[in-house]
């Protein structure tokens, strides 16, 4: 059986399987999303409209034995920045859309009228099922139930109840290993774009699955065998090494330390109370309590940086506190307790949104003086008003930028609309290079300038030297070429400084499409699918000066070291 | 005594006379503001930061004996749009500058703090008076306070309560001859930059000025009377004509007969009810229970198009319920009582909103559920939540297309983020050209096409025709010329219909400058005010994608008439 298209029209409730044309035969993950959305949705449509589309594809990789390679990539057009998107989850939905040989599920359309509805897919077919029932229910406990109804072994993909008043702010919700509502496609707002559709949740049953086709079993197998070495033997992805033994939140500290974690929405770069949830802290506690620690996302990683956080006891568990998390709902509101930053995070999953944008929010609506900062129980009311779609609920749901305009504050930190991930660009420049220049609005890992400029992996570089574009551009090109694969970013710590790791992938990559790719082709592919996603952005009507960071980052210095972002306007537009 | 700039520093709290540059003798009003703003204010600065700056300025024979000519231009970067922005009214206030020889106020800087300021000017400086009294105060009332302790004789610009919560639907505001704060510099939300700096009132006391320099005495008596001449004999703005007899709202059965007026948010173009809320309806009301019709808008206007509604009895006057107002707060929210219409009316003067922006965000987040379609009481609810600055008061005062966002709706009349005024574009084409290509969004008056496709001046086009770039184009420069003399918009009705008209108007422009203008020279005058706008927009990230209508009027045919929006963008793109 060849690789499929399942395309999904919610204004006539039909689905319908359609061959995976010829000249996408080689794309997946990040290139087959932008280069269907690119095609097939009219760049200036409105983002919740009849024209705009929604793209699941999991990874070239994705489904295979190849290790830390279960991501899938959601695309559309974003509400939240009015520009191309892809958000990326990591999830054994991707694994089993990828052994139904499903290379890309698109939903376009849009159900007239109140109702939404379950898609349930099968090896065979996909069925239209009354959701309804969960209209305005929790994430946690409606994934009991789903699994209960559908069987534990179901992949499963949902909006929850932001995305039901069509918040900018609402992600697309995926299971973890343990079936908790915990794994994001978070940023941009794609959960808006679904449940505009009328469509709330999609259910995979993969049995029967033929499972994903490898054309060079040899080839394949040599190649995941050389990047298993690679990740286990560099320092950040090897077993007991720093994703594994603290997670991603290793890096409150290594942030803190370098003044760039922002505090109190972007009013300083430091603060002594960050050690307490720091990654060291996190796993320390999370021995104590409960919980998992280490942990993988989904099935086959070799990195495993994930965990499940719990209340004391083990009790409600939350899933993983990513650090991008741990800092928004956390350092960003002034709020430097675990079990509070637990709390809004399973509020954030509970509710289908980005908690990046969420914590963004937060803290520019304590600015705006809805609560103050430091009240955990203010940010958990702030949530529930979401939950309660009352207008102070509605004003949230839609992000930082319009909650902060409608407010009446001017320090919005944005780009192109989506809020600003856990490092200050006034101290480390280049992720600010990369905020302001990726097609993705603001976003760390369109590029992630952290691991040369702060981690010293992939060369080393003085954070506070303005001059990025190079590095910025060139982790941009590198970054999209990996979204394509399947592989999870993660591993390109242990590629960056190991180049027999980079040779494994394209070999995997040759062993599952039998082709002849190499090392050089790997940047070309990268280019390629960034240029389709700034060819639609200008579509859309973006220029240059979309790609600038807001005022008060030239205006307010940033403490301790007093740093402005001082990466000149040539320098951000010779990335592109 | 030359004329001058009064530069008003809000972060120093100093306010000094400048020499008005040579290059800027013969700018006023739009002109004069459209070239400072486009000097002066970087165009990709927070419009609520430090880097915007506000001016006002006359137009070029305002404060003489011109007829109809009490026009005052604001310009700045508007925080609605993100673009240019020239918001223009008729009041004495105009006329007082002009009499001061102030060519250009302008305010600059930010006041730190949460204080607000007054701003009193004299003929020989001025002086910043602590106005934290009137915060969350009606203007209503304060107009009356600012009388009684400043002198009846004084001219009033203030911002309301509205723009002390920054909201983008906040006008600027002006007295009436009655003391009353009915005239509005209404568009864009130059009233939330006022407020962002600071400044909520200034006070214009004109003892001891000199008036206007007329260099050319002879010829410009000769030039009043011709335009004088000509505006008694154009059947639209003669006495007894239809804008003196019935007011703006003389258009009210005019467009609704057309197909082109929009009900119930831009949902039908014609409804039974209208003739209730019609000009004639009014005129009638107005003879029963008292209040003025007609009355003039700042001294000296031959036209009259303006009255003074109140309640029956004559209680509690509004001031002049316009075409604009009667149809954003009356059809377009479904309705149809004059009453009720110009209650919400007194409430947006009193508020300190644009009545237009006020409209659409009403019909929107009555679209949105916040409030039935008809019900008049649930309307004046949400304007009193902006008085009370709650966080739905706080979505509202944001305008159209915020409301519109936060609360799920899709069908949002707006474009370059400023809602649509009373003629729907499916019906009226050309006029949804101007919307489209005018650099200060939405914007009726900036390109009348209504003028030769529905009243048969100017020439005479079938409304439905989609080829309306030439029309609307030659509108815009014309209108952007007159803009800059003072003259009011409505002098163009008799303009393009007598010859002699024109003349008159260029005659008095050479009297008051000694210049030898020619009528010629007009057209080269608005195209360069034009190119200024569009250069400025531009620098600001404005490309021909954003000169593009909303998706829904491509998508919904509007009733009766069951037309879309086709003009084509090819034919929007050819504008300029």
């Amino acid at each position: 059986m060849p690789k499929r298209i399942l395309r999904v029209d919610m204004t006539k409730l039909e689905a319908k399987f359609e061959d995976l044309p010829a000249d996408y035969a080689a794309l997946g993950g990040r290139g087959m999303t932008s280069t269907i959305v690119s095609k097939e949705v009219p760049a200036t449509c409105n983002p919740l409209g009849i024209h705009n589309k929604l793209v699941f594809a999991p990874g070239l990789v994705t489904g295979t034995k190849a290790p830390t390679s279960g991501r899938l990539s959601v695309g559309g057009k974003s509400p939240l920045t009015g520009g191309i998107k892809e958000a990326n989850a990591g999830t054994n939905f991707a694994q089993k859309l990828a052994r139904m040989r499903i290379g890309a599920l698109i939903v376009e359309g849009k159900h007239k009228g109140d109702d939404y509805y379950l898609l349930k897919v099968t090896n065979d077919g996909a069925e239209f099922i009354d959701a309804n029932k969960w209209v305005g229910k929790g994430l946690y406990s409606t994934y009991k139930e789903l699994f209960k109804e559908f069987g534990d072994k179901v992949g499963i993909s949902a909006v929850g109840i932001s995305a039901e008043i069509l918040g900018a702010m609402s992600g697309i919700c995926f299971n973890d290993p343990e079936g908790l509502p915990s794994r994001y496609a978070g940023r941009g707002g794609l959960g808006a774009v679904m449940a505009s559709k009328g469509l709330k949740f999609i259910i995979l049953d993969e049995t029967g699955a033929p499972g994903v086709e490898i054309a060079n079993q040899e080839v394949f197998s040599q190649g995941i065998k050389k990047l298993g070495d690679a990740l286990k033997e560099h320092p950040v992805t090897q077993p007991k090494g720093g994703l594994n033994s603290y997670g991603t939140s290793v890096l409150v500290n290594i942030i803190n330390e370098a003044g760039g974690l922002p505090h109190r929405n972007f009013s300083r770069g430091q603060d002594e109370r960050a050690e307490r949830i720091s990654g060291e802290a996190k796993a320390e506690e999370i021995k104590k309590r409960g919980g998992v620690r280490p942990h993988f996302c989904s099935p086959g990683c070799v990195i495993q940086c994930s965990e499940v956080w719990t209340k004391p006891g083990g009790k409600d568990p939350v899933g993983v506190l990513e650090y991008e998390s741990v800092w928004a709902l956390g350092a960003n509101c002034e709020i430097y307790d675990l079990d509070t930053i637990g709390e809004l995070n399973r509020a954030c999953n509970d509710l289908g949104v980005d908690t990046i944008e969420a914590g963004d929010t937060i803290a520019v609506a304590m600015e705006g003086g809805l609560a103050n900062f430091g009240d955990g129980k203010a940010a958990l009311k702030l949530l529930d008003e979401i939950r309660k779609k009352t207008p102070t609920g509605r004003i949230l749901a839609q992000g930082t930028e319009i909650t902060g305009k409608v407010l009446g504050v001017t320090r919005i930190p944005t780009c192109k609309g989506q809020g600003f991930p856990a490092y200050d660009p006034r101290a480390i420049k280049g992720i600010g290079v990369t905020y302001a220049t990726t097609p993705m609005g603001a976003d760390h890992t369109a590029g992630y300038a952290i691991a040369p400029e702060i981690m010293g992996v992939g060369g080393k570089v003085d954070p506070r030297d303005p001059k990025k574009a190079e590095v910025s551009r060139n982790l941009q090109i590198a970054t999209a070429a990996l979204d394509a694969t399947g592989y999870c970013l993660f591993v390109a710590f242990a590629i960056l400084d190991i180049p027999s790791g980079l040779e494994g992938i394209v070999e995997s990559l040759n062993g599952v499409l039998g082709a002849n790719l190499t090392v050089a082709d790997v940047p070309i592919i990268g280019k390629q699918i960034l240029d389709i996603e700034l060819d639609f952005n200008k579509r859309a009507g973006f220029t240059a000066l979309d790609d600038r960071l807001p005022e008060f980052l030239m205006e307010e210095k940033l403490p301790p070291f007093d740093e402005v972002f001082n990466v000149t306007d040539d320098e951000l537009d010779s990335v592109f």
